[in-house]
């Protein structure tokens, strides 16, 4: 398999699906805020033989730049996925149950449902409902349909937003991003990772800010299916490939209701 | 080429080559220590819908778990890489130069120099200096050579002793690593990254502390190649495979000298 | 001595001159975002005997809430006070030279000057400007001169508007505050600190930001005078009483550009 | 009042009794590890006029360095001070009931009861159960008696061991303090704060580490009264003034279970 795999590989583009991580990127301001300072600098610390090292100090929320929802980042009337109670799941050490070091390494085949293509912008309105119609037609005008186990992408042309961070976040513009009978047929599509562009993977209209979350409730909690938010797919989308090779490796924090990753598509030159 | 990857990948099997990050877990004393604590827990803000949601704060090292060093990390005579004077390079925004986000997410030829094996050693004795006899062994034992552009691995089995925090650092006891010889015959390889088991990848014997780190000047500043540290490799070294598909995306923290990464190693079942 | 003093301050009251310090909480955004949260509970670890502890985490800047500035806080020209070169008296230990540590724990004689109450009004309006004849009819009207070596207090009432987060910190409409003369009659006063209640002891005006910072440049460089910002005074100002015991003792952290303080003023009750 | 308290001041001394805080200060392993550093130095940004300004960020545990204990810090069999079910007081904001913020700053009568002296030490062995005796002893030597209300210091002469890091926390060795009985006595006098030099203000015998706490149950659940731990006496039991003026005013951080505080006490020079 390795040589087939090296072979393949060989011919082909790496894309990077990770908004770059800085001190004053938009993120939502439910989660602490990124940042990331020097500690020591090259000169600080000089040792006899003319070494010197730098290093830094960083402080993130698991929900802050790219990153993976564990299935325990929610709960329903108490409970999380699969019945346990949410109450005795959580202590200091983090969720018991459900952290994102639960969520496998994926490495297998990311589908795009590219929904800014169906309607020919480079991305949807502020405040917009992705519709299973729009699911539908992404699928047909690609001709590439999810498997289950499959990682799914939304494009939604969002993050070509994230050098305008007010209205990235939407606080109150809202953003763009599936309803909730859209997410329905995505989770019936059975894949094991649904992912798109926008601080949080639901439809904000604009004012509404974060008050309901029902796609989280429904992808989490009732179906299992882990959520990528704030995925540069500007790239992929230009890009155009509906199939491809998606590597979703989220640190492995133990017990953390979700942690930042660095995805990435491989794709055809 | 895409149909062709995912075929391969179908038929094969993911191994995580890095260590679990939580609280407490080890590593060196000269980086800030790792820490994540929930903040809001399920049913501290309860939606009118029943809805709730957890999340984390993380505090970290950029140096800290299996991370990347960047290669403005380290500095000799005042230079970085390429010949950078160190002291331009860096500000509250860090690096300007050889930031972590210069290294281009790696998907790519992973060889394995198994040393631990070539010794018939579950790992290397603390304080053991791997030497270039030691690699070339390797090498011939596992009939898998090098090439320009390759990640290449050195196994010294030291993450089996992750469970131990003192012994793992080696304040006092040393780690295995390369000696300097070793290092420059790895260099001369001329691979895009080198990663091993231990907190430093260098040969740490006992009771000297990080007081010297050539083998970090030779690759970061003289040979621009990354380094990668406190891998598991246990996994893969039981399993023995010499060439495999590696992936290698650390966070792209813009600036840092160093970041965490979650490495996977694609091989046969 | 000790039986004077204890009986003076028996007959007294304790006006505490620090906003409350929490999350979200108004403060320039230069600096690090305080966040305090709880990580273990009451629960998560239970001692055989029943008893539990809960604890916390907290992360700050040193200029946020009330706080002391360092006279190492600011440099001009790449000089920081008593002429040291700035850049030599910086490291990761902090600030060597003018860090907090060097301001002794003031309890000695507070002056109030109220302009607020010159103008008859709760508090000053965004971007005024105090002047000096502000000051001189503030002192006339208290009957209360400075004294070399006292802490002088200006009060602007703007400590009232804390719960207008924005317009507190005034980044788009400014802040009531010393304009250079101003400052420089306060300075002839030779007090060991000056305190006010806004994030800078500026005149801000509207839409002006922090671009400069004159004042701070006249006390901390050139005449190594202290600043007390983001006070709480609108107690006192209440209160009325011009001349109190004032305790200014911020945190002694070490080499620290400035840190947090909790001023009291020991009033008549 | 105010002119016979500034009479009173101007002819003492203040002595500072907090320790001074640094990256690497001895602590308590059970709360998170106290860092400052720099963000922003000098140089960094540097605004038109030549002027610049140098900032931190700090991390701390509200237990670290010279602290108070919030009443709510401890809980027993589910309960803390006054009855509260301890789970219903505690979310992502902290402490809704016995935070620090309910600890009102204390200027008033401080009482030291120097028990090293009563055996002649600098400091009492690592280990030490201070007794009823001891306190009785120490209080006839002084020829001052608590009074409720007070403050009550009590001198073991740990804090002159603040530069050995490992024996000042005592993780092995144990340290000198109240055993419970001596606890009690000192409970009964009905002051308003109990303050110590060592991490835990508990008598930890050799190799028991913090697994019992009969004495912050004694005096925060049952008895209602703040501790003040890790405090700098050294130089008050050098002076031997058993009466002075105290100044305890803890940082206002809303909802904490403790609280950095530098205190101060005012003596005869």
């Amino acid at each position: 398999m390795t040589a087939a795999a090296l072979a393949a590989i060989a011919d082909s583009r790496v894309l990077d699906l990770a908004q770059p991580m800085r001190t004053g990127m938009p993120q939502s301001p439910n989660h602490p805020p990124f940042r990331m300072q020097l500690e020591r600098r090259h000169g600080d610390l000089v040792r006899a033989d003319g070494g010197s090292a730098a290093n830094e100090l960083i402080i993130t929320g698991g929900h802050v730049g790219t990153h993976v929802d564990a299935l325990g980042h929610v709960s329903q009337d108490g409970y999380v996925h699969s019945g346990h109670v949410a109450a005795e799941t959580q202590s200091n050490l983090g969720l018991s149950r459900h952290g994102i070091e639960e969520f496998a390494p994926f490495v297998g085949r990311g589908v795009l449902l590219d929904v800014a293509a169906v309607h020919g912008v480079p991305h949807l309105p502020a405040g917009y409902e992705v519709t299973v119609d729009d699911l539908e037609q992404a699928r047909d005008r690609a001709g590439v349909a999810p498997r289950p186990g499959d990682a799914v992408l939304i494009g939604t042309g969002w993050s070509r937003r994230w050098s305008e961070p007010a209205a990235f976040v939407g606080q109150t513009g809202g953003v763009p991003g599936p309803g909730l009978a859209a997410a329905q047929w995505l989770a019936d599509q059975r894949p094991c990772a649904l992912g798109g562009e926008t601080v949080a993977f639901e439809h904000i209209p604009a004012g509404a800010g974060h008050a309901r979350l029902p796609v989280h409730r429904l992808l989490l909690v009732e179906r299992g299916i882990n959520i990528v938010e704030t995925m540069r797919l500007a790239e992929l989308l230009d890009h155009g490939q509906a199939e491809f090779l998606l590597i979703l490796n989220p640190l492995p924090i133990v017990g953390a209701t979700g942690a930042p990753v660095r995805p990435l598509a491989v794709v055809s030159p």
